[in-house]
């Protein structure tokens, strides 16, 4: 911990190069650090908490629409990466292999989990009987490998955490059906828990995961108006039912190949978190998700009854709140202050020997800097209000910058030009073709998002060529 | 799922041969599956939610003593596994290496971590200051991989799920303390959770973990007599610190090396938990890790009003505990029977037209399979009453057998025959020496299993070599 009082100077300006203001975050809220191991990072305990916190809303969500965890090996036979076709030439690029093991060579390779589409189907196989076995709706928690060649922390890391659902049902409707729900809850994880705004829509084509039927997406603006890939459901059809040979025998007693899908978010939804809602005093989390919701300062701790008080308080709140007392009496409260606004904390409480007097504390906002005197008698409630109050306004505050910076092009000079001077997402008509896509891309940088679920009627020619058109598609510069 | 009614046909006999009959009943009981990557299984959603339980409490007695959760990437480079001489001898020949990823060759191997003292020493030597940043009191929940000969489901994966705390201290004593604190934590979950009965002691010099100064550990006794080592706990002193470099200011300002300990438990749990309770009808979970505590089975389900009456007792009930009804119509109730006994549910209701009409239940015991007849007005303080009931003699028939099946033993003769006659736990005086380890070993199959904290007087010769010998140790075969 540095001994330096000023945080602030110790971050780059987030307008002037938000990649390295987004490293400090990481590394001065001590969300994690880069290990030994290349391109992976080490989660340190403030970091691991508030994935603890997306974990155990997001699982109680798929609790209640009759998830069932589960867990699968992290080594896959290359034989089962082979079987599907699209899903290898997806993934085969960026694997890590297990050649060596128990002092010998091994005589198949074994790739780490990229995802983990094979070895489930593999089981599903062994395990599917009849159609009174249906549905399995099975999750999983753990880590997957994806040998990248650039890498950031919580983006885009070789190794990260997150869950993976895998469900195999009896008709396509019910899968399809099972893809919208998870889709759903993600964008309720994304809104409700993380206050950031998402939009939902189906990938194009060429930005579809390797081997799904369609891929459902939940997009969000970063704060430099880049695109998050938040969240991720897949439609697979039969695509991997056929070749891994997941067979039942239907209610007209024959057999039938079952309609899968797949769900996954993984601790890039940190990344998302910091950059959706940091500024140049550091992290700023949503209180839902925040680990430490409440941290109260002391002031003039020295003097008698002060720390006592400030414990007390914290008792008090810490049945309703999750709440820390910083009692270091090495540092100052200006010091402090700084430390845990570096840190995110949504709320501070202020508590010195004229605020006992007043049977009262000083309450400062992280959102939004206010200081707000609060009556200790009825504290609870006032503090219930504030948190609310700040978790609105974080939604708000990303849902303007959202709308701010989204904007219609009808043609690739206006398409430019918004680029270059607003960076954001662009609603633009698209013909289907993967040649405008591509040339999208190399003229301006964004890629296709989604065509979003609610359209709005741009106008009927494809951005590119000009040619007919009947698809709105959000367009943006991504992470 | 088979149709077959009978499922105690089905499993080997518990006494004829207890390998088959765990096998049988992990498969049976739906635990877990064998994967197609050799040596590792698919943990089922029953197997999974019974490891939730054992997570749960186990990470809340953590966390009331000062655990923070951490990630650390899975794969070691060779260079930090190569740091401390034992560790590396202990752990090298049984690991799996990545030679290739990204699709190339890699400069550095690259092992999946098999435990991880090194690379978590490696960024403790990089986070450590001064004393006050001490300690560091982390764990991870993660999976890890050791390339085992011979696997048995849940005893002995390649892969296998676990907890790994690691600390480190200003002073040896408080790394002790640390390390026995989380012994008693293990303790606590295998007799209170668990209901399984343990010894705690310290390992031999060569039963101890690869690099530890000592390990400690809880041993338990398995149906068959042989020992389960169930959670170990080690303190390092400097071992690691000293190569690692994790050293720090001290109080007067001089640079001192941290004092270290770490301490893990593992799906291995389940096992024992299987070998413990289980009988020739199936499992037999005990109420506080059972995934299900209580199954309500409807009798004569298609009358009207009788499954409304069992959903209506769910409903009641899950306030309270974790409930379920078993109404598939395919399904005769004897056959339900059978089937959530195998599954090893703690309580069976069963509700028909009979007892609504008498405004009760008949309640079945899966541990002794007692049927009492209890009255719905007051059935949730009955039913409390009987799962504690249930979790207090299912402990209770493990410690009688511990007790029955544990002697002393004061030459080798004796200690052959017993071994041979009634297999179990045996105490007997041992000099200290590794060769009598051996010998023992090598005419009776059983190891040192640990130095109980509480010695008992037997001899003051050893039992083998008849030297000088102060210290009791326990001995015994062991999964």
């Amino acid at each position: 911990m540095s001994d330096n009082n000023d945080f602030v100077k110790d971050i780059t300006n987030i307008d002037e190069n938000f990649a390295q203001w987004y490293t400090d975050i990481v590394i001065k809220a001590e969300l994690a650090d880069y290990a030994d191991t290349k391109g992976c990072i080490a989660i340190k305990p403030y970091g691991y908490a508030i994935w603890e916190c997306i974990q155990a809303y997001t699982d109680k969500k798929f609790k209640e629409v009759g998830v069932e965890n589960v867990y699968f090996p992290v080594l896959i036979p290359e034989s089962l990466l082979q079987k599907e076709k699209d899903h290898v030439e997806g993934f085969a690029p960026e694997v890590a292999w297990v050649t060596e093991a128990g002092g010998e060579k091994l005589d198949e390779r074994l790739c780490i989990r990229p995802t983990s589409e094979t070895i489930i189907s593999t089981m599903y196989a062994k395990w599917l009987n009849s159609w009174r076995d249906l549905p399995f709706v099975y999750n999983q928690w753990c880590n997957v490998l994806r040998w990248e060649k650039e890498t950031r922390p919580f983006l885009r890391s070789r190794e990260f955490l997150w869950q993976e659902g895998h469900t195999i049902h009896e008709t396509a409707k019910e899968a399809m059906d099972r893809t919208m729900q998870m889709l759903d809850i993600y964008s309720d994880v994304a809104e409700n828990l993380l206050a950031i705004p998402v939009i939902k829509g189906v990938k194009t084509e060429s930005e579809k995961f390797a081997g799904a039927d369609s891929t459902y997406t939940i997009e969000s603006m970063m704060h430099d108006g880049r695109a998050l890939q938040t969240a991720t459901s897949h439609y697979f059809g039969q695509n991997f039912t056929k070749p891994f040979e997941i067979k039942f025998q239907n209610r007209e007693g024959k057999e039938e190949y079952a309609y899968q899908t797949s769900w996954g978010s993984s601790t890039r939804l940190i990344g998302g978190l910091i950059m959706s809602h940091g500024d140049n005093r550091g992290l700023k989390l949503p209180p839902n998700v925040a680990p430490i919701q409440i941290v109260i300062v002391p002031i003039a701790q020295h003097k008698e009854g002060i720390l006592k008080k400030a414990e007390e308080l914290k008792d008090r709140l810490s049945n309703i709140f999750r709440v820390k007392v910083d009692d270091r009496d090495k540092y100052s409260p200006g010091y402090k202050f700084n430390y845990w606004e570096m840190k995110g904390v949504p709320l501070r409480l202020e508590i010195g020997p004229r605020d006992i007097e007043n049977n009262q504390c000083v309450a400062v906002r992280r959102d939004n800097q206010e200081k707000i005197n609060i009556s200790l008698d009825n504290i609870e409630n006032e503090i219930s209000k504030i948190l609310s109050n700040i978790q609105k306004n974080m939604f708000e505050m990303c849902k303007k910058r959202l709308e701010e910076k989204t904007n219609d092009a009808t043609n690739m000079n206006e398409f430019k030009s918004i680029m270059e001077k607003n960076q954001g997402f662009i609603n633009a008509m698209w013909c289907g073709k993967k040649e405008c896509e591509e040339k999208i891309k190399e003229l301006t940088g964004a890629k296709s998002r989604c065509i979003p679920f609610e359209q709005k009627a741009i106008s009927n020619k494809c951005v590119c060529c000009g040619k007919k058109a009947d698809k709105m598609v959000i367009w943006a510069r991504q992470y």
